[in-house]
């Protein structure tokens, strides 16, 4: 059985990081006789946009929607295309349409990682935000009136649904169910957003009822951010909405010492639309070119990727690969990071050698 | 001349650290002669909710409008009083009724206090965040639809004008170019929030006109968070939306090692109404009745209290009274939160005998 892959490099260290996030998964396909058809697509602001004036032909959907999945790289270039249209016009579009309403981010300290919060090891900080993927605080929702006057008002809505938090929710407290600690943490903001999310603390109360053996605390997300910096620790399975979910989702990996390494799924768990793996750093303009970008948020991807399409051990063999790169250190190796003076490349290939 | 003050404690811990900052402040008072004419009000959860049914008296505007300033320290119990009643109730309405439009938050590495973030010391970390108070993602416009079924919908409008932003934006480019550094930081999420933020963004670019002086840069808020712990010394002013503010001046004193003492200032610029000042921290109702809490946020804020009411000499000793009493860090006297085995009165009381 071949899985088709669509692979979109995107721009900026996108098209760095995603040879590597290829050689891996060669690399685990060839190893474990798992069949992939690849297939390019130039789609982002640099060339495409300038081209076409858009980031996709009308046909995007069409053109991806038999695919098995997604790679990813990274779309943006804020200096020709402003980041509200390439990203409206490409990512979130996928996100949407694809109906991939579970984005799904481990964070992980990382053996050989230093973290920038003090006396913490691998080990201490492991564990999963699940985030709302289509709705919410990302709505194309709103206007302005009075425009360009001293009167100017400007609205934004957030459209919350009882279909899209449940089904969000209801992933969460499974794999919180499926994992030993068996805890999830709700994001939460009632007490200033005062429509939305009391009603979502009330969704999160209903769920857990179908989940006594999962243990649900909440807080809301001014003070959870400081809990990541404090307590790491306390973290298993992290719900949260699209914003908050995007936010922690940084931050978390940040506090494992770097997003260069952090992966993401862009999830329909129901497999009627190709999934998106991408790692959770952007295109990066200020290091792009240079080639020192980490490429194993691409490879971790990548990994997560093998993982969905139902190819488990192959999975497991590209972390425990970058997971033993790292723990060696090999600072000729590495990028700068994770403390090295090596490139995208060089660690890009020592992963795939291990593998 | 007499300085008329309003006291409201609150709920929780707001009840242990405010004596402790009504301490400092007298003490500060009498050293340099400050004429304060303190009033208390139980407004408050506990007891007050319980008795009549709602967080204030009716006229809680005409009771308090003619006061210099308000000194809070925290209201909520969500076991009795949901957050989002207690907290529009009372907090909110005065940061709205009383027009106090802008929130300033120092995050501070203090002497004698761990940072959780590997390698920082004082000195490292010192910026403020100045945050939009009255409007924005904290709205009270939306409703829900289809109710109680599976089609239900909710909807929560974010709301900005350009006369709440500008004059935000004005106070921070202010405050920004009076500092040594003259940086400002504009966090921003215009590649998802596609209405309001990219309009933020022009905003922003607008006033910068007015302050040629003053270098600006922006971060869309997950990566900023993920920066406040990378590279928390990059920053100066940090400007942000409502929500962006609240969760940057938790996040950032996390960084600090403990939001036990960070203050902040609710400042309606012109006057015409009080400002009000408030510890960060919430009610903590977790260790509220044990008089643990950590006291100096309160004080803090007391102090940026005589500040605002002109008295910068004594602003600045009481500052450098806790300063000089955690540099020696006498651990009987300190809170556990800052590595200590004494009590919030202990801790205050050696800070009033400092001052
Ligand atoms: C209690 C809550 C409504 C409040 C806020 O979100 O503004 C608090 O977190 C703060 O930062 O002052
Ligand atoms: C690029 C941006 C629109 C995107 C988001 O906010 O979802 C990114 O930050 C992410 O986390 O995938």
């Amino acid at each position: 059985m071949t899985h088709r892959i669509a692979v979109i490099p995107g721009d900026g260290i996108g098209n760095e990081v995603m040879p590597e996030g290829l050689r891996a998964l060669e690399a685990a396909a060839s190893r474990f006789g798992i069949d992939l058809a690849l297939e390019h697509f130039d789609f982002a602001c640099c060339d495409y946009y300038e081209k076409h004036g858009q980031m996709m032909p009308d046909d995007w959907f069409d053109q991806l929607k038999d695919f098995d999945a997604i790679f990813y790289g990274a779309v943006g270039w804020p200096a020709t295309v402003p980041d509200h249209v390439s990203l409206w016009g490409s990512l979130l579009q996928f996100r949407r349409q694809f109906d991939q309403y579970i984005n799904l981010r481990p964070c992980k300290l990382l053996p050989g990682i230093k973290s920038p919060l003090a006396d913490r090891k691998p080990g201490d900080i492991d564990f999963y935000v699940v985030r709302e993927n289509t709705e919410g605080e990302y709505s194309s929702v709103g206007g302005k009136m009075f425009e360009g006057t001293e009167r100017e008002v400007v609205i934004q809505e957030t459209v919350m649904t009882r279909y899209g938090t449940d089904r969000v929710l209801k992933y969460a407290f499974d794999l919180a169910a499926s994992r030993p600690r068996k805890k999830l943490t709700s994001a939460t903001k009632s007490n200033g957003i005062a429509i939305t999310m009391p009603w979502w603390d009330e969704r999160v109360v209903a769920m857990s009822g179908h989940y006594p053996e999962v243990s649900v605390d909440k807080f809301h997300i001014d003070i959870l951010t400081a809990n990541f910096v404090m307590h790491p620790d306390w973290f298993d399975v992290v719900v949260a909405s699209n914003l908050f979910g995007d936010i922690l989702s940084d931050l978390g990996p940040a506090c494992t010492g770097t997003i260069g390494v952090a992966p993401s799924a862009n999830i329909n768990p129901e497999g009627r639309f190709p999934s998106l793996f991408e790692p959770v750093h952007g295109s990066a303009p200020d290091i792009a070119g240079k080639g020192i970008a980490n490429p194993i948020g691409q490879i971790w991807s990548g990994a997560m990727m093998l993982e969905h399409l139902g190819h488990k051990e192959a999975a497991d063999a590209i972390v425990e690969a970058f997971e033993s790169v790292l723990s060696e250190g090999d600072t000729a190796l590495m990028t700068q990071d994770v403390r090295g003076t090596g490139t995208t490349e060089s660690l890009g290939r020592a992963i795939a050698r291990r593998i």
